[in-house]
């Protein structure tokens, strides 16, 4: 085993053994990976982070696959995390629908790779956070975050970046149900792909009601979201969404005079907050459950004999220090 | 505040408003919650818990609305939880999209909610699953929890049910990545709606590839998946979804003898070590948000003194108590 130091020193200068090792032990919950991660952080803050959401069949894959083409030709250096949460395969694995990204992989400026986080307790969000945070200290210019799904878990993961990007197709439902409020709050860019479809110009103008409910929002100089159309799969509208991430980025910089999240008293708030929850949920639950008091309170439960939430006080109480004063 | 012994009775009684307060407190997190569940308890295990989950715009709430007819017809009562992690509303609110619903609104047999959950730090999981005990601690005989999205979240609150319902609609993707292997995991019936438009053999024939693949998993007599075609809006191909559901209740009660999750030890382990992950963060991530050392510690990485690894360690390891062997 490599010391954290030796690992630091690799990941920043680019090894791709050393990354893709210790993206798969993030992934697994290797409880040593956190002395890299805490050695590796002055190291990051450079790279610039896009989410890319939207359910599942709208296309994300093809789109990256080929914002990573333009990006390229821009000669910037892109890493990808997939993150999967439903995925069966841990982490490092290429799956399925990422094997159209391979035509990258003979590429030194790319590195692909998927995520899936079901080893340990501290959840998906964190260990993306992490996962970016080692494409960033490797060097690359760009962090793509690809998520499956519109969930909880991804308005989460894609906090995490600055400019994401909200897909969606045509004919995803009669009313605007397809892009639930919350995703909403999120999206920095509306992107409909599949344009060629029927009923793209109804998507648009739903997004386009939706977006100018807020209308107030944008008067002070707020970004306004705006809507693209794309075929991703003939490599349309792609140039025009890498020129709205661009001009995002600008406008985060001119109203945060840095683009460094840790420069940014909310974002750091809501990053520390997250690694608490997973800090808590990785020290204490896997050593609960592979208690004996816990197999004997699924016992007395199965019996009849206490109810789960009583179970489960029983279990957490005593593993907290309470303050004096309470 | 009327005491928990006379909220369980009201609940027990079918009282309405006692059972809507409820679940709003449970949306919200309220601490004195715990104790009405911990007595409502005994009193629950009746209900047949059917989810049903799927991207957005499949049509979730148009079949949810029709099972309701359909359910009522047998002179069952029936429970809906619509739970939106993604929605800005708290508990109680009826949601645009279930405004359809409403028709059932005056039928005292029904009793449709919706959950966001963003209150607290619990979680979506332990919620719903509290907000099913209440209904049905509250009598109902069905149970409809209705999850928006195909993330970690919805997975795992589908797995409180006893039947869950994947819906697809045709079109989503040229490859099966809409239903990806989590879900189709999860999944005891498919369901094919707005099977009138292109496409659907082809989700048909993905569908079954997918499900044959694990063919020598059935050999023994267990459950496979059938892949049925609706048209939730016509009310087509739902009384053919009402009799799988019943025929996969009667398979359910032929393995296991008894219907109740809370008999079979595999599904009380599970709901223990949720139960354990959610009193966890309810009991300590709030305070310590809450403290002057977090405030602290945010300052200190804005000004590069410390990083988040280091800071959530610093914060969260003299809350836990570490046993003598460590």
């Amino acid at each position: 085993m490599p010391t954290a130091a030796e690992t630091v020193e690799k990941v920043v200068s680019g090894d791709i053994r050393s990354v893709a090792r210790l993206i798969r032990e993030i992934d697994d919950g290797v409880p040593a990976v956190r002395d890299v991660l805490k050695a590796l952080y002055p190291h990051t803050g450079t790279a610039y982070v896009v989410g890319i959401t939207g359910a599942p069949g709208v296309g994300k894959s093809t789109l990256v696959d080929q914002m990573i083409s333009h990006l390229r030709a821009k000669d910037k250096t892109v890493g990808v995390l997939a993150v999967d949460p439903t995925s069966p395969f841990s982490g490092g694995a290429i799956l399925g629908d990422r094997v159209r990204m391979q035509r990258h992989s003979m590429d030194d400026g790319v590195f692909i790779r998927s995520m899936a986080t079901r080893g340990h307790f501290g959840g998906l969000t964190q260990s993306t956070r992490s996962a970016i945070d080692v494409l960033d200290a490797m060097g690359k210019d760009y962090v793509i975050v690809e998520t499956v799904g519109v969930g909880q878990d991804e308005v989460d993961v894609v906090r995490s970046a600055h400019t994401t990007v909200i897909c969606v197709i045509p004919g995803m439902g009669d009313d605007i149900q397809a892009i639930k409020a919350g995703i909403l709050e999120v999206g920095d860019i509306f992107l409909i792909n599949k344009a060629d479809r029927e009923g793209s110009d109804k998507t648009m103008s739903d997004l386009r009601l939706m977006i100018d409910m807020d209308q107030k929002k944008y008067e002070d100089g707020t970004w306004k979201p705006p809507i693209l159309k794309a075929e991703a799969v003939f490599d349309r509208g792609v140039d025009e969404l890498i020129e709205e991430i661009v001009r995002h980025a600008e406008y985060l910089r001119s109203v945060y005079g840095d683009l460094r999240f840790r420069a940014r008293k909310d974002k750091v708030r809501e990053e520390l907050a997250e690694m608490v929850k997973a800090r808590l949920l990785d020290t204490v639950v896997g050593r609960i459950i592979a208690s004996g008091e816990f197999d004997a309170a699924v016992d007395g439960i199965v019996r009849g004999q206490v109810d789960p939430y009583t179970a489960s006080d029983d279990l957490v109480l005593p593993k907290i220090v309470v303050p004096d004063d309470e």
